[in-house]
């Protein structure tokens, strides 16, 4: 078989942590695998070099951020070859330009638009296993790109697909997904498999297993990820296609979300185009908005609507929604950030109903108010209090019974 | 004019140090110039990637060696490049790869084959401050190499070459070229100027202003250089082609070396080929030689050989030796680690005679005894016992009058 395996800050963070990855994938390769080996930055460096940058501009330039970043991969890919071949087997280190990972000629977070792989493809015949830097990439007029916060899961499934490798492992501190938090439901139990559509609902939700762009990398090209965890030898949960038997299961599992804002703008006056100059403001600056509502006053004649961002753009979107409040002579802006959104998962949502109502039921039963709402084919999600967040959980656990197996 | 300057570890040590470069390199620019910035890694910076190197490996592969240690110089460069945009000046940051820096297919001290500066001029032109990373650069197969020890120096005087620069300013963390180590001598004078073959005879002899092969380099190209401090705006050393005024001063200056090991190979059968045998094999382990002395035995029948070689080559120098020395059945290896070297340098020893014998004497009349000469047309070496290296340069400073100003 021919497996990438991806490790995170955690899993290469220390000396000790690289020895066992380079054991690990010493192991893979005698069981008579060719193993490509993705790494991030040891855990606490990217944030360390984004805490330098900021230290020397209040606003660093992003094509320097990049290069800055970049170096944080290059050490562990160096370190984890150099670790394999202590081991007595043959490794090599490859950046992303050796690697050929071309991208969009966009800083912080480009795309990637194709792999060229020969080089990785002759050094796998040569019997090397060969280490790559996660994470970044290099656009066609040489310049050094990376891929977004987690974009090193990203690396692993976009190569895995490029040299149809036969699995994606991606490891880290956890082993597998779960039905909700462990922390938060100790009940919780490790899914053996989940389809790509519920994963990239929990993954965007704040389940902080996998990026979200990796999944739909991976359905997209129909990759098969395994998310495990390089701590233990556990089997871990496999992300797969959809099947039969997945959509017998209603929910899958509940994802929270804490790092949410949510802006209000009051007695906007109701008539067509204002909540597009809002949004297209907001969007301008690059904010990604998530649920939005609308309410219209009891006179009819204004409305107030509400809508959430990430926590680190609330300033930004806020005073931007200020800007235009002035513009339409609405009754003020309102920023709250003690919010948070519950959300259960499951394809089998698709066949059943009254999944919906029962997650309203259950908050109301325990008095949790619902601030919004949004749904799709496979989720609902709530805002509430965020002071509430690990008792709707919790709640919402036991109601959809999903410490029980299927 | 167009300036290249080079910041060395302690002068970008941390976020002060680089907006204090950011503000010298700003300025610098303001006063009408064209300038180009080399940094190398923050001081420690290389030390601790070494050390990482070697727990993690004990023999770690050089070309993977490279691409770890590459990581540091990428780090000061985005980092100046941010610092000086946030003074409001344009600037762009270049790797080793960026700046077209092309090298031999040698890893860990490759030599600079050629520099592609088409993009540097273009980004020069546009009014950018052009910050480059030191110490790397790239081969023809895409291999990231690094040039040995000190290597941004050479960066620094090979871009100068490249680009025509007016003018190479390599800031560290003393004000220029002294007599004598200032922390020896107090009485040692800075230079204002010295010529490229004294600076060569000095930097390798120990005095570690700047790298030995940058300062052939400029001297092969007639680079002019300055070495001053980044700490001050003291005017520094120019060091520059030797000139009639120069050759008045019979010592420049007093360099001392501690770095290096003595061995010994007793009573050497005394026929030809044995020397060639011997400094052949240790020259295939990439080991520098620097003096040799051979005494011819009593009864002439065997030899003693000793050669001096840098102290971290020492263990592997003396395990060759031992193995030649087993083969021609000698009566024995031995080797000395508590030595020094101490030179007198000077363009006017070409026209000046006794020099050699004043430095003898002197060393004579305080008790020190020689154990090695070795001497060229600018310089004398002698090599003594550890413990009398400060005493030894103390007083040839004295003997030679160096601290009066010609």
């Amino acid at each position: 078989m021919l497996i990438v395996q991806k490790y995170g800050g955690t899993s290469v963070a220390n000396v000790e942590r690289i020895k066992a990855v380079a054991r690990r994938v010493v192991r893979t390769a005698e069981e008579g695998n060719k193993v490509v080996v993705v790494v991030s930055a040891m855990a606490g460096e990217t944030d360390k070099l984004i805490r330098l940058a900021y230290e020397v501009s209040d606003n660093p330039s992003e094509r320097e951020m990049d290069l800055l970043l970049s170096s944080g991969e290059r050490v562990t890919t160096a370190l984890t070859a150099m670790a394999i071949q202590a081991l007595g087997h043959k490794a090599i280190a490859f950046t992303g330009r050796q690697m050929g990972i071309i991208t969009e000629p966009v800083h912080t977070k480009a795309r990637i638009e194709r792999i060229e792989a020969d080089r990785a493809k002759r050094a796998l015949e040569e019997g090397y296993i060969v280490v790559v830097a996660g994470f970044q990439g290099i656009t066609e007029t040489d310049e050094v790109t990376t891929l977004g916060r987690g974009g090193s899961d990203l690396t692993a499934v976009a190569i895995a697909r490029a040299l149809r490798a036969d699995l994606c492992e991606i490891y880290t501190d956890v082993d597998g997904v779960y039905t909700a938090d462990p922390n938060i439901v100790p009940e919780a139990r490790k899914l053996e498999r989940i389809s790509y559509e519920e994963m990239l609902e929990l993954a965007s939700l704040g389940a902080k297993v996998l990026q979200t762009r990796s999944v739909e990398f991976a359905m997209k090209h129909n990759v098969p990820v395994v998310v495990r965890s390089s701590f233990n030898d556990n089997p871990g949960t496999l992300v797969t296609r959809e099947d039969k038997e997945m959509e017998k299961v209603v929910v899958s599992g509940i994802a929270h979300d804490k790092n949410q804002a949510k802006i209000t703008i009051k007695a906007v006056p109701d008539r067509p185009g204002i909540a597009a100059k809002l949004f297209k403001a907001i969007a301008e600056a690059n904010i990604v908005v998530d649920m939005i509502v609308q309410n219209v006053s009891s006179d009819g004649k204004a409305t107030d609507i509400s809508f959430t961002v990430p926590k680190p753009d609330a300033k930004k979107a806020l005073s931007i929604t200020e800007g235009i409040a002035k513009e339409l002579n609405a009754g003020g802006v309102d920023l709250r950030e003690d919010i948070a959104k519950v959300s259960i998962v499951g394809v089998g949502m698709r066949t059943h109903s009254g999944v919906a109502a029962k997650m309203f039921e259950t908050l109301a039963n325990h008095g949790i108010n619902i601030m919004a709402i949004s749904t799709s084919e496979i989720k609902v999600s709530c805002l509430i209090e965020a002071k509430y967040t690990e008792l709707a959980v919790r709640i919402l656990h036991e109601a959809f019974e999903l410490s029980k197996t299927s």
